[in-house]
């Protein structure tokens, strides 16, 4: 039933379809100025599934129009979900063909941070344009040639920092910004939740894994957003209370960031410790988040009695809508590859400073 | 007037003293078993004027009995405002003559941490117990003498540290001891102020200042109290935005602590920044309070629901109270010289952290 019905829809002409079946996402997408984007999600984990798919019925300016996946069997049940056509389901082996698919304009990837650069690069190349989830990768390299891959290939580049699509994480970029209580002077920012599994990828060092990327870079924005200002030195130490599980990347960080104005950040992130705020002292007063990079709920308050409690709907949903608006129109990203870079420089660092046992200089 | 008075009194017979001026503190202290016993305070800077000498108006145990001061003028005014006899004030010359003045029973040494050695020890000597400010002193060697000569003296040392009187205090480490939510994982744990003076002891090096003593050791005895641990190793930075000011000792030190089950701790500490809070993140829960080492004021709460605000009149009358208590008692004191010992032994890893740029262990 299922497959007749999108037998049928592909046989349709354009104008036809789009009479017949207005405000068809499968139809809007061949149209040539499009009002929704078809994405593809590249990985088929938890994060696509319990997050960005449901958020993807949300969205205004995208759906799902495809998935990339290695499992078969992730790819039956998500077309029986979400009524995939089987043209837009692709695997790692034929995913290079998706250059030839108007439905799809954009490629999530989010799959382990290790393949993210491969799959950038690849979207890149078939002319799409990317969303990456966080850690952008493994390296400031990768970083750089992913970046470089969609500049080339003129595409854009989001990384998936949902959070700076939330107006709760907003208000205190706008505090820095506008220096409501002065400068910056000590930022303490913590992420980590216990993770109870045991052979995921988030343990592979090979895959991209350790709390650093995964969660730290919460813990890290927290602080580079909180100051509106990039550190330029780090000293880190990390540690693991369970060293069975936890032997080739690590458990928990602790870093200490150093800024140009004099403010400074205490950092930590961890896989075993449930722990998610951030508090901020000014010269002339202080912001409070807890938590601070919730899916949702984030909330807080300030000094002058500022509540910071904005419920949104859906993160993702507002994330993809808007980073679709900038493709659509051409204009700024509110998280491009640069800013992902900018961050694992500083997770490079921290690793760095972790080996020497010393602070680091970051440039 | 008030010397015709004191002059008067001090010719009285002891029983008849007693029965015309009952209750007057200093008939009291000349008593064989004291209802109240004598303080002298040594120093009248900020605190003993505006925080120990109002306490001791409160206090059920103790009275400020005498002063020892280097500034005349300070002399005249204290024993005006507060009665006190000429043959109970000294000065740092004649001080050592306590010893032959039945009225002090106690030695409050309140002088730059430089000086606390020196006045301990002589105290000691002078047959009177100690309280003693923390930071207790500027190294392990200081302490370490200063606890040896009030064993071999036969009198007690108790540090100030006013917050472990304080029950909002208490009731995280009471939670720390019945481990009520598992095991501490992350503490966070700051206590600093802006300190507009330029020319003060904190300051310098040679008084013993620098903001790690001072407000440090709440930032360290926050994570210590919440832990119930001692830590093992710390990696410290220290930093100054006003380096007009603050030429010889840190404005700011940032350290990371590691503990014996695993627990870790983010302290941070400054003379030029405002922040004052614990947080507490424990396997199946959180404990929070802000401030956490005020005079007044401590409150909190915990993820169970627990509120934590307990008023209580003047943290200072209890410590003082409680530590007499012990005195009179000859039971244990909360916070003895082996407790500030304890923290100068993290406090001097930390500088030597600074010093290498590396982690310290502490043995």
């Amino acid at each position: 039933m299922q497959i007749e019905r999108r037998d049928f829809l592909s046989t349709l002409t354009l104008a036809g379809a789009a009479t017949l079946f207005s405000g068809n996402p499968l139809i809007a997408a061949t149209s040539p100025k499009k009002d929704k984007l078809g994405i593809a999600l590249v990985g088929l984990g938890y994060y696509s599934t319990d997050l960005l798919a449901p958020a993807l019925q949300l969205t205004e300016k995208c759906y799902l129009a495809g998935i990339v996946t290695g499992t078969p069997s992730k790819a039956e049940a998500w077309k029986a979900k979400y009524n995939i056509p089987d043209k837009n389901i692709y695997n790692y082996q034929n995913f290079d063909q998706i250059a030839k698919n108007p439905d799809i304009d954009i490629v999530y990837v989010v799959l382990p941070p290790s393949m993210h650069r491969e799959y950038v690069v690849r979207a890149a190349k078939a002319g799409k344009h990317v969303f990456c989830e966080k850690p952008m990768a493994p390296s400031v390299a990768d970083c750089e040639a992913m970046i470089a891959a969609c500049k080339s290939n003129k595409v854009k580049l989001a990384i998936g920092y949902r959070c700076q699509h939330d107006p709760n994480i907003q208000a205190y970029m706008k505090v820095a910004k506008e220096q409501k209580f002065g400068k910056v002077k000590m930022v303490n920012s913590a992420a980590g939740y216990f993770d109870a599994r045991t052979d995921h990828w988030k343990q592979k060092k090979a895959l991209g894994g350790g709390c650093m990327g995964d969660m730290g870079v919460y813990a890290l924005q927290g602080a580079r957003l909180a100051t509106g200002e990039e550190p330029i030195s780090v000293i880190a130490q990390a540690s693991t209370t369970r060293p069975d599980i936890y032997k080739e990347v690590e458990e928990t960080m602790m870093f200490m960031l150093d800024f140009p104005s004099g403010a400074r950040a205490a950092c930590q992130t961890s896989f075993g410790i449930n722990m998610n705020y951030l508090q901020v002292n000014y010269e002339k007063g202080w912001l409070k988040l807890e938590p601070q990079s919730g899916y949702n709920g984030n909330k807080g308050s300030m000094s002058d009695g500022t509540i910071i409690n904005y419920p949104i709907k859906s993160q993702q949903a507002k994330q993809m809508d808007e980073d679709c608006l900038a493709i659509m129109n051409n204009t700024d990203l509110i998280a491009p590859g640069e800013e992902g870079l900018r961050d694992i420089r500083v997770v490079e660092a921290i690793y760095k400073s972790v080996a020497t046992g010393k602070s680091v200089k970051i440039s």
